[in-house]
């Protein structure tokens, strides 16, 4: 292992040992040993959750005025149908053969290769090497028959046991359950929070006045069954997902507020600088990226930078952040565009938001499945003349001809699409007939049945399936990013390291600590009384009157990220002045108790800076800091 | 049907028509057909559920310094089967013998009961009516075998086929799934949000340093596969809990803020009162409900005073409230008191709230099934003299006997119970032998071999199981009953009845419509900068620039419940000035547009009140409420 990779793996344990300790996260289940992939957050790590969506409906569904909905998890078959979810949404598995053991093919050959390459022993040609390299690149291409290839190729193995494995073969993620007494009805825990708003489109467009674009959204649990989770918090089977769907008329994607974030710049990792000589993103502005077609389009670009200004508010590393553009590869057929936000974690770039601007896809799979118009309309700012294809049916022959099936048959003719259309005319002007099946029938029609032409007709709207752009948000994946970024040590007593997190005041799961200088009734009794005035102005905080030294009680509220620790001491009880230290500068000032809710709130909403604080009071040696 | 009866149905009617068509609910998957029991909170509905479990955290979580903990919904089967849930959260289910349709036993027998009180053909004789009333009143109470009886006995039909019925049989209500790839591990969805807190009770004991009492909370989705939903939002498939543990010493139930609740009063329905002849609850105060023995402890009415002022607080007519006490028989064996806080609803008393002394079964049950301690240690003020029961083994009698068992043997003596070690003295007593088992094996002991006897000892401390006061919320629920309470309607233009909701400033789900009085370019501009300074002040705003008349507009505001709305007209292009109105009053003052956003904040917030604005600010003549 290189040195870089043992530092990444010391700073992850020191980092997991707080982060259990501290009860951020525990292990769901721990006294009848857990179930992989599930994850609880206690206290610090809930408050840290309810911080964060609270900002992100702030940031997005105040900002943008969203149609917020929330909608269950249990989902009929029929949706997951819709969407593909049934049908595709699969990871390649192989079984032990002899111990029935479940794993990941690809991960399986992944770490197949890997331990080729760094193989001491290893006896590989140049060629070789550089073979099972480029193999390695391209695991995520294989389909299903190539991967079971390539692993029969390079001898893979049970991990284990060393036994021989299946052939890979596609395992559906989603959790199955049946709905009612009954048990006819299949019912999944929904893969993605995002279908209920596509089944919900109808209404909310209503709700909005029929106007487009409008955006809606939805925070929610997301369940996955994992074939085998790992990776600790970034890949579980349960978790919460943000996401939206910003409808739009496809011929239009420019954005209203674009001109706000033209000029923001970010680390843009497009496809041609992934498949460059350097693979290296460049920091460029928003507006230019658009303006060169990086980015597909404005609304795209919109929200790519909007979630740079969250990722930055909520206290992300933003040198530790780049948007990366999916490869043809990893784009559904559909898709216009996709980037993910990725963030930079121990584990390397982890995929954290992915937007994308998905087309008319799911609507026009829900409204195929439902039978239900999934459309928008769109009055023309004035009529125009537009070529339209006409199909005109001469019901009097076919009434003839055909008898009762004209009906059918003129139906048919109504629904065609242009192509089939086209078809059909073109028979006719070959001087064939034409058929056509209506109502399960088939009807050879003659030229002088039906008249088909290309005409100007004068249209003053028209009725199309939106386009959206989807953000989709993991929360968890983001926390866990934002705590490997905020997270440092420092020189403690005697010089033991002494860890922090560094969150924002915003973030941060408690605002302040308040403590008494020492363990005194009176003191205690003063510390107390603040606390409940801070929790009158509804600032989260925790008293702390332990007995043990100033020093070790800042350790243990630096340890949970507490910004802001409050100490009552003697000189209080005559002037009615307290200490307030912050966390990270460790400089304290001087002021009155009374002032304490006003100034720490104002710190927390972000309307006053710590340095305003410094100037407006007077500094106080930082005493106890390493007593 | 009685009239009364008949008006509510009305008045149901008129309110779920808004209900649907403002979206503040939606059938789940409708363009699908719908799934009976799952409904969608759309934006209306999803922003009011928001405002609401956000000041059920500040007004618990944050005010009692509880530690909040989110944990997932997959839950594997041994916590559920520790928990009773896999043996007994069952409803008795029957189905019809031809169709294979299923029903809930309960409500078929009460509908048939019904029937037979209400068919004015009835023939049956006074003693007949009174002996179907009380089979009414009490099937609740029946078990399976009795209810069975009972449906044959009235001859109870299939409702749509009148074919006959199955015998009742209990069905398992939770929602069973499969983790993992393997398909060996049962899962469930929680039906509860509480075992979560259960099973991490050591580790949130420890976070609070070993402290009691502590409370823990969770806000979640639990989920119940009704076996046939009604009663529209009240009883669905999934819904949103949000439940309270408070763990504390059994030998002190106290709480230490008793006293700020003690006077509040509040109808109280006890089981006494039920049983009495008026059968009505008594408006009393906490503190003499417990000093009466009424409520069983402090801090079980400390908790019932605390969702009564959440119930005030959020805009419950608290005139429609009342705590009703479980009767004997709706008591679990090991709960000490039971309290449900109900909200009056056209579907009669709705069970809003339990509030339950549930002793020390919780962390008992979880504790046999995992082998943890979950426990707390008490270490007394100063040491006790205490009266112990002491075993001391005779080792050396015990190992010349039976050798290499001897250990096993010790064991089992230091691990016996009271009762068991009384029972071997009274053997010795008797100049009997006693025999114990010890690994399996059976061993007969003389009196030499062990010396049982009563002693006093000086013990510091002791080790006990905690017990739990919890308060369990439904969150959709208490939204529902809040609609019904928040509802009216009022003249409008032209007569036409016009619905308003009278949600409180913190719950309604926008605070705010900036009208422009009419379609000109510089007012709608005016109303767009004043929104956007609402939304930059974080408050949730709509514009509504339609060229319908200010009466309409005010029409459709008040329909969602908003509860101010401000127009900016010619005078505003002038001075700066807009009009601000209150939903209710309809009263209008003038005040600067700058203002405006401070205004309504300091309203959200309650720290103002409509009546100072109104005593701050000229009042207006209210133009256009009529035209």
């Amino acid at each position: 292992m290189a040195t870089s990779e043992k530092k990444k793996e010391a700073f992850r344990a020191t980092l997991t040992t707080v982060l259990e300790r501290r009860l951020f996260f525990i292990p769901s289940f721990k006294i009848y040993g857990g179930v992989k992939g599930l994850y609880d957050f206690g206290p610090p790590g809930c408050a840290i959750k309810q911080n964060i969506t609270r900002f992100w409906r702030e940031h997005f569904v105040l900002e943008e005025a969203m149609l917020e909905v929330e909608c269950p998890a249990v989902t009929p078959e029929v949706v997951l149908q819709a969407s593909g979810h049934v049908e595709r949404f699969t990871d390649f598995m192989v079984t032990d053969m002899k111990t029935g053991e479940c794993y990941r093919a690809d991960h399986l050959l992944e770490a197949a290769l890997e331990a080729l390459l760094d193989d001491p022993k290893s006896t590989l040609s140049e060629e070789e090497r550089k073979e099972v390299a480029d193999t390695l690149a391209s695991v995520e291409e294989l389909d299903c028959e190539a991967l079971g290839a390539t692993m029969t190729k390079y001898g893979v193995k049970a991990p284990d046991t060393k036994n021989d494995i299946s052939a890979p073969f596609p395992f559906n993620l989603m959790f199955k359950t049946s709905i009612g007494p009954k048990g006819d009805m299949v019912g999944y825990l929904r893969p993605e929070t995002a279908q209920n708003i596509f089944v919900n489109f109808r209404d909310l467009l209503y709700y909005n006045g029929g106007k487009l674009p409008f955006a809606a959204a939805q925070i929610g649990q997301s369940f996955r069954n994992e074939i085998s989770p790992r990776a600790g918090l970034l890949r579980v089977r349960e978790f919460t997902q943000a996401e939206i769907e910003h409808f739009l008329n496809p011929s239009d994607k420019n954005h209203p507020k674009f001109s706000n974030i033209k000029d923001l710049t970010a680390p843009l990792f497009s496809r041609e600088l992934q498949k460059s000589e350097e693979k290296a993103p460049k920091e460029m502005s928003f507006g230019d990226a658009v303006a060169q077609k990086m980015i597909a389009n404005e609304t795209l670009a919109y929200f790519m930078a909007r979630t740079f200004l969250f990722m930055q508010n909520i206290g992300i590393d933003t040198s530790r952040l780049r948007f990366r553009q999916h490869l043809e590869h990893e784009m559904a057929h559909y898709a216009e565009d996709c980037w993910d936000c990725e963030l930079h974690s121990s584990y390397g770039w982890v995929e954290c938001v992915g937007l994308a601007d998905r087309s008319a896809f799911d609507l026009r799979a829900h409204s195929a499945k439902s039978k239900t118009d999934l459309v928008a309309h769109e009055k023309f700012s004035e009529p125009r003349m537009e070529e339209v294809l006409e199909v005109k049916p001469n019901r009097k022959e076919l009434g003839v001809k055909f008898k009762t099936a004209m009906k059918a048959i003129v139906e048919q003719l109504a629904a065609m699409c242009e192509e089939d259309s086209m078809a059909v005319k073109a028979k006719f002007d070959a001087g064939e007939t034409a058929s056509i099946t209506a109502d399960g029938s088939e009807y050879e029609l003659t030229a002088s049945m039906v008249e088909i032409k290309r005409t100007m007709k004068k249209v003053s709207g028209r009725t199309f399936t939106p386009s959206v752009i989807e953000p989709s948000f993991g929360i968890g994946r983001i926390i866990y990013c934002l705590l490997e970024h905020a997270f440092y040590s420092r020189e403690g007593e005697g010089n033991e390291a002494r860890t922090v997190f560094r969150f924002k005041p915003l973030v941060a799961p408690v605002k302040a600590t308040v403590f008494s200088l020492m363990q005194r009734d009176e003191l205690n009794d003063a510390a107390r009384a603040l606390s409940a005035a801070l929790t009158a102005a509804r600032i989260a905080n925790i008293v702390d009157t332990g007995s043990t030294t100033v020093g070790k009680r800042y350790a243990r509220t630096d340890e949970i990220g507490v910004p802001f620790a409050v100490t009552v001491d003697f000189a209080t009880l005559q002037d009615g002045t307290v200490t307030l230290r912050e966390r990270d500068s460790m400089v304290q000032v001087r002021l009155p108790s009374d002032e304490v809710p006003e100034v720490i709130g104002g710190l927390v909403r972000e309307a006053t800076s710590w340095e305003q604080v410094v100037e407006r009071y007077p500094e106080q040696a930082a005493a106890g800091e390493g007593s």
